[in-house]
């Protein structure tokens, strides 16, 4: 599925650099599993403070993405030990899903991000306004 | 090109809420640049200490990836500010990319990452060695 040319079986072979330098495959594992759209923000949400557990149709709406996506992201966070998944015999049938430890160890990097987008924006219209006009004289 | 509902129009929007919390839209505005395969990568290497201008060549032979999806990276990093590119009228044609400070005030965030990856994995065959096999007795 992946365009590009990384992938588990490439990072693990001879002559792969993330071995060279300390941690530097599991940097490059985290950057992986965090590197597709709305992941960041997945976990932004459920490793907030007393965030809890999560349902799948809160999760949608708070993030306005297509069911589709959400649950490849959810799947690939489970498998990465970054969410656990409870299942609830009910009806209708309930699925939440809630930070591990692992995830919630993540607080310290939303803890920067937030401090970083305090000080700055990428907003291209907001940008527009904060760069001055060179004048000819 | 993206499959998802979220965009610049869809979150300017009304009923969006970002605004609702402090620096809300920058910190989505910041998770939508990073939430691509390989932005985290590039910038991380871009952002160390002394790591000055990168060429071209030199980023995508690092990085083991695609010159078209490079190429796709670098552009948004450029418009996002986050990234210089100098172009030198040399034959053959050298380009260079170098974080602007906007991008060197991510190095708290690198830093919290590091930190996280060296106390975690999220590699499969790491954490099947971590995860101790339950046995009946």
């Amino acid at each position: 599925m992946r365009k590009t040319g990384r992938g588990h079986d490439a990072r693990g072979g001879a002559g792969e650099r993330c071995e060279d330098t300390p941690h530097g495959c599991e940097i490059e594992e985290l950057f992986h599993v965090l590197g597709k759209t709305y992941v960041l923000d997945i976990l932004h949400i459920v490793t907030q403070e007393g965030a809890g557990p999560q349902r799948f149709v809160e999760l949608q709406s708070r993030l306005d993405m297509s069911p589709n996506t959400l649950s490849d992201r959810l799947k690939d966070l489970v498998k990465a030990g970054l969410l656990s998944r409870t299942s609830y015999n009910e009806i209708p049938p309930r699925v939440d899903y809630e930070a591990t430890p692992k995830a919630l160890d993540l607080q310290p990097v939303f803890e920067s991000l937030a401090a970083w987008a305090a000080r700055h924006t990428l907003r291209p219209e907001a940008r527009a306004a904060e760069v001055p006009v060179a004048v000819a004289p």
